[in-house]
């Protein structure tokens, strides 16, 4: 199963691509796509939703999961992180790929074990877990590898799960 | 010149466009978008997009434009806010047609000419300016037809400007 993992921000949003079953998982490919702040909102909006498109077409994910965060206690910044994820969310859903939310604790339980880990302890898992030399930069595409990490290990689990009913 | 004022909602869109210039308006159509709740929000998304692309596809307007607002203090509300906002955004600018942006205070001087208007006032003042006999249903398309009407105002008020310049 390939995953899709995105942390999306006004300015840089972050995403990573893995391949994977609840034992292993194989980085496919992470990186981070920016946008101009002086450019009108809209056409920032336009220019991170062309740029998951091109990502999903390419690497052909299975599914697509983001963090499902509120801690943005600016309504201003809330409001316009809220705009980038809603673009986000209707790109992978536009392609017909089903997109899943994660509260940070699931997302730090799924990676760490440990739902109050650190960001620094969460970023240094997703490289050993992803056998990368180095901790994936910038920060948002870690952030995004690392929900992507949560979302396979989350498939994996329900698999295993209707498995052992079955 | 025709313009598409957006009310964006997670439940409910409105929208209104109106042709015009400086002196007199005229209604070409309002509506509204809604989406069940117990959709997944990609989805619901996807189909507010969809909504407003047909639109945009159906009437071809000129301009688009939406409410700058932050009033909703709940950060979980903004943050769902934010997301079908930026979608709104996206449909617009992905068919090539520029997004304006109009705070609340702007909006009700342009339509009533007093910036601490109440809602009802704006209302009444659509209803008027349009020739209605009746305020528009629901709420959410009557405040899209005030967005429309300050972007259509702004727009002939720029137009008379740069031609007393010229």
């Amino acid at each position: 199963m390939r995953v899709l993992g995105i942390d999306p921000g006004s300015e840089t949003t972050g995403w990573g691509v893995i391949d994977g079953d609840r034992r292993r998982y194989t980085l496919v490919e992470y990186g981070s796509s920016k946008t101009k702040a002086n450019e009108p909102f809209a056409t920032r909006l336009l220019q991170i939703c062309e740029a998951i498109e091109e990502i999903i077409a390419r690497l052909q994910p299975d599914s697509c999961a983001l963090e499902d965060g509120f801690l943005k206690t600016n309504v201003k910044v809330t409001l316009k992180l809220g705009q980038v994820r809603g673009v986000a969310m209707l790109a992978a859903s536009s392609l017909g790929i089903a997109v899943s939310e994660y509260a940070p604790l699931t997302i730090k339980s799924a990676v760490v074990g440990y739902g109050r880990a650190e960001k620094e302890q969460v970023q240094l898992m997703v490289a050993r877990l992803l056998r990368l030399e180095e901790i994936p930069q910038p920060a948002d595409a870690a952030d995004a590898l690392a929900i992507a990490i949560c979302d396979l290990h989350t498939w994996a689990t329900l698999s295993r799960q209707s498995a052992a009913a079955g």
